[in-house]
């Protein structure tokens, strides 16, 4: 531990609330957060009049209700939260990591004692190209030709589906591979109530569906969705008699830049932060937008080896009994992607495997967990990418 | 200072820059933040190199160029600073104290040791219409009926109007008081280089100026601004020879919520955790957006008690030569209110007068600095609003 590591005091994620991913059209933002939020306040056992702070994230209410700013103090204003200092924090699809991380740093800093953060994304929309819209807003627009532009789809899977043929060209064809990661994913979901998409699926199932930009297709793309989650980050133990606690061990985030990919990055300074090594982890969480982007992270963050990406999806090692199990809610093509949301998502699966909470899909044992959260596209990377390491105490 | 404050470290407020304030149509989003960022580093007199995170605030870019998501990645893509943790935030008009407070946060607590937060906003579009629609985005569009929608100017300008109307039947006639503050602070902005109107006016070409919304006319409201600004924090103090230190001494902020108006909220905070009064403060700046919300908040800050107002916007206390000087750059009304980046140039001004660098607008001898800044709109009272103290070292 650094010298400036000693400022920071110790974290719980105390109490954690999703809320069911899926399409609500007949549903507000400020439903969506504050069911989280009520969720989240509820499992930390403390009331809202212990809460001090609040992080919101959320990337593209902007484009599809046209409520560009304040957006955190509207979804909430009807809440026991209205009042209290407000940040709105958006990083395209890695928002909710980044509110996690602010949430975190206010109490690590001993700024407060419990600090709340929200995601809450409604990507449907009545009229589909709105959705487009907005998702491809997270992009660089400067670099986008015209004909990745809406109306033809999601410029994020037109970005992901170059980078799998490059790969494959290199590497091998990955249609396979793809395939088992979305049965996988699937399989996990089964067992997650909150996941959008739950009946088993088969690897011909994958490989009949409509093809969006070869070599990806339906169920190897992650969905629209509309969600919420938050998270309850607290200085004490939370009063949850036996259950164990969850603390955070480390929070990093990168860029993109010329220092190489954000997530081989985010990662290995998580890593290097704590000493600790992808063998360290029990339970991981990666940012699987596309089942591509899913095998990819598998050699950017070390669970096979430069090239062996593709073996590690077939080989059963990050699946139901696997020893590197990923995203065991069924992941972002499966529980859903909610952008602003998803990272809390993501850190709330992992907090709950820790406790022992996570019924029929449960890692067995599971003590630590990362979670991989990237978001945005600037020409050939993410934007941004957040690691994050929870350990149960 | 309590036990949790114990955890935090002082921070410097090392660097300060800002773009001259103005109408910018032929530059990018990015080249106005890069020119502050480049202002603040080299003013802070450290390397880009020792930068560590980056914390960017925009409010509007999602609306006016539809770079809705990463808008800080893209801005900076072809800066120094790119590759670095960048936390993306919004709070409307208060964007730019809510990076401020995020950036200083991650140094107090010894996340990193130097931080920049970096505001920037583009508000002029050549179809006006869409630079009204931006700043209505920053209002509860929930509870906005039709008639305050774009094409009938801006939403918040008709909302202090009303503000100004209800004060006045209660309080007397503010015209004049609203004509001495427009009038004051285009004499301090004769001073800044960086101002965007430095040509001097009377109460006659206040009084004679186009009526906005009554009782607002066009020199009482802010103007459309394009503008950057960038501050570095730091735990060191700067390697600046004799130049005075600044210290971040408090940074408190409040939402939109049943306790009361949040600007009051916010200083009253910013005064208890410190044991300061408005009496130990030499220099301020408050969030002008109108000539009245100055006046009005010269009573929630306490420079006037409550209903005199109009007698302090009056007897000269507040201009120059005054002994509670406000906003000696020329404010939002004549500095410009570039919305993003308004709250970092309201930190930059008082950083200079404590240094005591800042020209003719000099405040001789200030050692403590307030900082107002309010953002967004929700029916009746903004929707967050920042106070920070600065104080020599």
């Amino acid at each position: 531990m650094t010298e400036r590591a000693a400022h920071l005091r110790d974290v719980f994620v105390a109490g954690v609330g999703t809320t069911p991913f899926g399409k609500h059209l007949d549903r507000t933002l400020g439903s969506l957060a504050g069911e989280a939020a009520d969720a989240a306040v509820r499992d930390a056992a403390c009331e809202y009049g212990d809460i001090e702070m609040v992080v919101f994230s959320n990337a593209a209410e902007g484009v599809l209700s046209g409520q560009e700013m304040i957006r955190g103090q509207v979804a909430l204003k009807d809440t026991p939260l209205a009042g209290l200092p407000l940040f709105n924090t958006e990083n395209a699809c890695a928002s909710g990591s980044a509110a996690a991380h602010l949430a975190w740093l206010a109490v690590a800093a001993g700024q407060v004692d419990r600090a709340i953060a929200i995601g809450a994304e409604k990507l449907f929309h009545p009229d589909k190209n709105r959705s487009f819209a907005a998702i491809e807003s997270g992009t660089d627009r400067s670099l986008n030709s015209e004909d990745l532009r809406p109306g033809q789809g999601s410029v994020m899977m037109g970005a992901y589906a170059a980078e799998a043929r490059a790969y494959a060209a290199e590497f091998g064809d990955v249609d396979k591979a793809m395939a088992a990661i979305a049965v996988k994913n699937r399989r996990f979901a089964a067992g997650n109530p909150h996941a959008q998409f739950r009946s088993p699926i088969t690897v011909a199932d994958v490989q009949a569906g409509r093809e969006v930009a070869a070599p990806l297709r339906l169920l190897t793309c992650s969905p629209l969705t509309d969600g919420a989650a938050a998270i309850v980050f607290s200085a004490e133990r939370p009063r949850t008699g036996d259950r164990p606690g969850v603390v955070v061990t480390s929070c990093r985030s990168v860029s993109n830049g010329p220092a190489g990919p954000v997530v081989e990055r985010a990662a290995r300074a998580a890593y290097e932060a704590t000493g600790l090594s992808v063998h360290d982890i029990d339970v991981f969480q990666l940012h699987d937008a596309s089942a591509f982007a899913e095998l990819l992270q598998y050699e950017q963050i070390g669970i096979a080896a430069k090239g062996e990406g593709i073996a590690a999806a077939l080989d059963g090692r990050t699946g139901p009994g696997g020893d590197m199990p990923v995203n065991t809610d069924g992941g972002l093509l499966s529980r859903g992607h909610a952008l602003g949301a998803t990272g809390l998502a993501q850190l709330g699966e992992l907090a709950r495997q820790l406790r022992g909470e996570a019924g029929e899909r449960q890692v067995p044992g599971a003590r630590r967990a990362l979670s991989v959260n990237s978001g945005g596209w600037m020409g050939d990377d993410y934007a941004t990418a957040f690691a994050t390491i929870l350990t149960r105490r």
